[in-house]
């Protein structure tokens, strides 16, 4: 039979040395994050108690690029250049003409994407003499990428994860506690803000909102401690941005170029860290690729939320931040794509979105979760929950082109692997999987409530 | 700071086209299988109830390499050529001059070396029109491997799981079912075996035994089903040489030749796999590495078995081996390492063995997850339990460097990753993991009542 390339490999000598900041090209840059007393936008001593001198930097660089340290990329070579595969086995499947690759950030060591971010904010901290991050994780893809940067500096790591999935996910947290993590059931005893949701319910299944809470009140308090944040931030999205350079790298190297990129979307690092640099190739006019955000339909930020300043978390101790928002304190259903349950979009993200640049899509989730079951009889690899989504806007498009007979060259996020996830595959088998509809009443009321924003 | 090499990356082009056959290299051939009542070595004939007469004709083959399919290829290529690490921040946490290469076989979509037999078991019963196959699992990874391969040959796959794993280990077993198996309970109600068990107790935990004669049973008693082993078997073992095959040509990309092989036994074809195409340089004096199998000190088959005929499974139903045996009822103590708990030993490894080619170690299995849990902070990978064994007796060797100041080449089998053995890693974590002692009176017993074998 005729040989059939399936992943496009790089050199460790091809891994990229800088980061790519989107807001330069832009038309317009993003509105800054507000303080929520004064209205004013938040400078460097507003952030520093939370976040070292480099990274509050980056968060407001107008560079284009910013070079990536030494001692990162050495870390980074452990699992990147991160493979880009031709999806022949699903495209066959399928029957259709359309050339479908999936970019793969399952092979890194927390099994997501979350590490190229997790990695540079641990050695950034460590250099500022930090001995300490807290953070929050809700089903742990984000602690256990934290919980691993922080093995590799030397730096202490504490977790308050949400207490429903502490308490039905173990493998996450056993994982974290493997890298040296020490990990937290939010609410705990530990902070004020803990204590006083425990007043009422001793057995409080948390939620991500408490959770930062507790990660960001025990920061504050402790001059050697700083807070890590695992997406929403333009640092984040930054770091996350060595995807698609690479995947720029693998695409010239077999001679094509995207016409549809598809990603799912959260807090928007994944998706955002893909899509940036050939955004960057669409402003200059050098490829024209469709680029689709694809969220739950149970968290529609993008498709139904308010383009508005709201809280980036449940108790409003964040900044006010200018983004699509469902209402901080929206509570999505139950899905099973525990890191697209965010109230939220990255205010950058959303930026992009006003600016007509991406396009966005909302499935349901028992569409994902077939396509991810399609997706790992043929290709192999079971996808996480999240990348789910993606791949069932891949395959519409791919039917579309079976119909038309367009052969579209897609290009799809598949940022991780389903291993801690496999609860949710079997409720999907087990026929237990439900769609919920998310009715206009439970849009945003909380909205009316916020402080009044000068244009 | 300097730029490490962390990964040797082939290019899909340099996949190795055969599978590697020891047996013609030796200066004598195994002692082959017999019929347990006519103690005449077993015929095809008595072989084709179960395998397809592709990997009967595999089991015996003289020649010294063998072809491997363009159809099997195809699938090898899903992760294929899999990646050889240099474990720098291991050797650096460690202090030795040492250097520690690891050939990592995780990459696979079961994560553990087992596809690499899986596929083409799949593929020969495929071609030979079967339509189902049927095999055993204990904690899963071969199941999961079975499932997948089956998945990309249309074969219906059914998995008899030992009980207590069953129970314990869901996420497997939901694995499993995400690449379309059937996995039953072991002991069954669907089989004679199984309900003869079940009759004295209806929730009996099983046996890998008990499992192995319900999936032959089923197997033999069905024309268009076939039964599947995953280890132990020459032709098993054949397939698996395509990672030190490839391993070799990595050596060779970075000008290295390894003085020292690790790799852990269970039934003996991760460590087959690896160090056959090694033993082949060996053999023709174009290296010398040392090479050592390491096993659980809880079954400790090489160490302190018996070199003798003994049954395959527990229920005495397969032909008699040639094996290192601690007798065919011989129960291992439930240690984390599933993989590692067979009775018996690969015949054509421990005639490698009884030649004085290799070397054999017996480790605890405190200290072997002690080396996991360090191999994890410093390199990121969690290993599966059974290959933290090869990773304890690399760490052993690597110490000693650092004492004597030789600046060894250690080569290391990592056969999986943890990521369904986190409970084990929790048990360590939490100071209930203990290690156990085999006593002498323990060990074979049963040999006593097998059948002499003229010599």
């Amino acid at each position: 039979m005729a040989e059939l390339q399936h992943k496009i490999v790089l050199d460790e000598s091809q891994l990229p040395t800088r980061w790519y900041n989107l807001v330069p090209d832009l038309p317009s840059p993003p509105p800054p994050p507000l303080h929520p007393g004064t209205l004013q936008p938040v400078g460097p001593a507003d952030l520093a108690p939370l976040f070292p001198d480099d990274l509050i930097a980056q968060e407001v660089t107008g560079e284009r690029y910013v070079e990536i340290p030494g001692e990162v990329l050495d870390v980074y070579r452990l699992w990147r250049p991160s493979p880009l595969y031709r999806a022949h086995r699903l495209e066959k499947a399928l029957g259709t003409p359309a050339r479908i690759y999936y970019k793969y950030e399952g092979v890194s060591p927390a099994g997501s994407h979350k590490p190229n971010t997790a990695v540079p904010q641990a050695y950034y901290n460590a250099s500022a003499g930090v001995r300490r991050l807290t953070t929050e994780t809700g089903a742990g893809q984000w602690g256990t990428a934290l919980a691993f940067a922080c093995a590799q500096f030397g730096l202490d790591c504490e977790v308050w994860q949400v207490g429903a999935s502490y308490d039905q996910k173990p493998y996450r947290r056993i994982a974290m506690e493997t890298y040296g993590a020490t990990v937290h059931r939010s609410p705990s005893e530990l902070t004020a803000s803990g204590r006083s949701i425990r007043a009422g319910d001793a057995h409080h299944p948390g939620s991500l909102g408490i959770a930062i809470s507790e990660a960001v009140e025990v920061a504050a308090g402790d001059p050697e401690t700083r807070y890590a944040l695992g997406s929403v931030l333009n640092h984040v999205l930054l770091h996350q941005t060595v995807i698609g350079e690479e995947a720029l790298l693998q695409f010239a190297a077999v001679g094509e170029v995207p016409d549809v990129i598809v990603g799912c979307t959260g807090g928007g690092s994944n998706f955002g860290g893909l899509t940036f640099p050939f955004l960057r190739e669409k402003l200059a006019g050098r490829m024209s690729p469709v680029i689709q955000a694809v969220e739950p339909a149970s968290c529609p930020s993008l498709t139904r939320g308010t383009y508005a300043y709201d809280f980036g978390d449940t108790a409003g101790m964040t900044p006010l931040l200018k983004m699509h928002t469902l209402g901080h304190d929206f509570v999505p259903d139950p899905i099973h794509a525990g890191g697209l349950r965010y109230h939220g979009m990255s205010p950058l993200l959303s930026h992009v979105y006003e600016l007509g640049l991406i396009e966005a899509l909302a499935l349901p989730q028992t569409e994902c979760f077939a396509a991810g079951l399609q997706f790992a009889r043929t290709e192999g690899i079971i996808p996480a929950p999240e990348p789910t989504h993606a791949v069932a806007a891949c395959i519409r498009e791919a039917l579309a082109c079976r119909e038309s007979g367009e052969e579209k060259v897609i290009l799809t996020a598949l940022c991780g692997h389903g291993h801690f996830d496999m609860p949710a595959y079997a409720a999907y088998l087990a026929d237990e999987m439900t769609d919920e509809d998310v009715t206009d009443e439970r849009l945003a009321p909380s909205l009316d409530a916020l402080p009044t924003v000068p244009a």
